[in-house]
């Protein structure tokens, strides 16, 4: 379903024969946007589970999508998640409350971005990779597929904060690498696949291994940011 | 939709408009349980795969769901599988025939869970996590994202039966962590992140690298089963 | 749905509540398939964008779907991929564009076949396995649950072919097995479960670690090939 004029609505399901796509609450659809049929927009937040369970989804906050976008099949977009403009999906994504994905990025088949995310522009988010709660991502990052972000360093013990990964602009994380919580990797940097990242990684630094060790610096050319 | 006074049912789909969520056989939803538009409740398993293509699902066997349970969005529960009360799930989960989840745990987004499977309660099982055939998990154990479990030593040669992992009580798995067939991962041990598992874990015990070692013994503090 | 006599088609889909399975354009499915009411056949490829966007579904090129085939829910195969005779799936898989899967093979639970992929026959690729734009993997191959194959050497950098792997006829790949992009997998060779490949793999040598490294050869009696 396209939305030429964009959309701004309230929940259009009644009964069981729900008409496709789902959009619940006040969520806000751009001018040009497709939606694929399967796809929910605006599915209740943690915090509104009440609303979910009572299908009272004419009471959700809601999304807002951007002008443009194309949000392909078996995709959830929670409720209080925005999408800029041009956003791209693949199929069977998911997206939660209180992230943001920035103008032009492209969340892969099979992605999941938790809540609380700062996705920024230009972000290639390549097939099933995971990106916990509280991670931030800045523009022009590459995100290998199957990529593994985590943040719970002592894993439901403690009373901690959960402490998500910061990337900085123009990194490339390989395929399958393993991030573990509250690293910092450094602008530039090139971290090779199956790695698994330990510590923080210095900007144009190339990182490969188990414990993830620094090999070398990231050749001129390749650099842009 | 949520079933305030429990449900015991037959086959209610007719024809290519079917409602929804699709609920196959004899299965039995608790009270107070959810179960979100697109879920699919008692699929026949690989032994009634001529009740699958010829379309008889009101012969299956069915699921059985506790009281309170709330499963989300794409998920499918098989006939003869059963969750416990206040199971909560993500969005796009499988659990599989013969297997058990115990009450109060959680199946993550993505998560699938094979047949023949025992998971106890409390368990978290994080975000697309995969436990294979065979797997037993007991209580409190936390198994965070992007965990594959396997079960298969000899990858479809040999003649053997599929041998999965015990994991014992209070067991944290870090993300994307690789356990090999038939390993035991012992009572409150710690794998860090990344590692890939090809021997027994002992008691407390904190494991990390490829393959993985024991650094030391996890924290008393940290210690709660 | 069951197709005793095949299925030769344009799109059916007329308005919101759309008929299930989604069937579009000229696809053929082979007689005596099974397709779970929630699948999606012919999905435009990128190329059919605007007939995406355009909801012109009718027009797209469609899919090939041999006889015998059971495919399960939450699926999607693109318009121009191609599955033989007996394939069979889990549920949510995706098969993309110009990607051809040989007769009697399994595409598991979760898995992701992207485009320009030539799969043999009686491979067996388990649940969630990631098989990238490029990828080779000729007959009998066993891939176990979550590989990850990546085919992108300077990730989004430099102006390269995708370059995807190459699996000779036999070879078994373990659980979370991560392979960089242009190697190749010699015929019934062994990777064990988490290793990182970053180089070919000789014929019958079993590899493990990171960077996986040769530690003898598979036995003659698990040979089959």
């Amino acid at each position: 379903m396209k939305f030429p004029n964009g959309y701004i609505g309230k929940h259009q399901s009644t009964g069981i024969q729900e008409p496709w796509p789902q959009i619940y609450g006040q969520s806000r659809i751009g001018r040009g946007t497709y939606i694929a049929g399967t796809v929910i927009i605006g599915h209740p937040t943690k915090e509104e589970r009440l609303l979910l369970i009572e299908n009272r989804l004419n009471e959700v906050a809601g999304s807002v999508v951007g002008e443009n976008c194309v949000l392909r099949h078996f995709g959830v977009l929670n409720s209080k998640a925005t999408l800029g403009n041009s956003v791209q999906t693949g199929h069977n994504w998911m997206v939660r409350e209180h992230s943001t994905v920035g103008e032009s990025s492209l969340i892969g088949s099979g992605v999941i971005i938790d809540d609380h995310c700062a996705i920024g522009r230009h972000v290639s988010i390549q097939t099933r990779a995971y990106i916990p709660t509280n991670t931030v991502i800045e523009d022009d990052v590459f995100i290998a597929p199957c990529v593994c972000f985590t943040n719970d360093k002592y894993m439901g013990r403690g009373n901690i904060t959960l402490a998500g990964a910061h990337v900085e602009q123009g990194a490339r994380i390989g395929g399958n690498v393993t991030i573990l919580p509250g690293i910092r990797i450094g602008r530039e940097s090139v971290i090779g696949a199956g790695s698994v990242v330990t510590k923080d990684v210095p900007a144009y630094a190339v990182m490969v291994g188990n414990p993830a060790k620094k090999i070398k610096d990231s050749p001129q050319e390749h650099r842009k940011f």
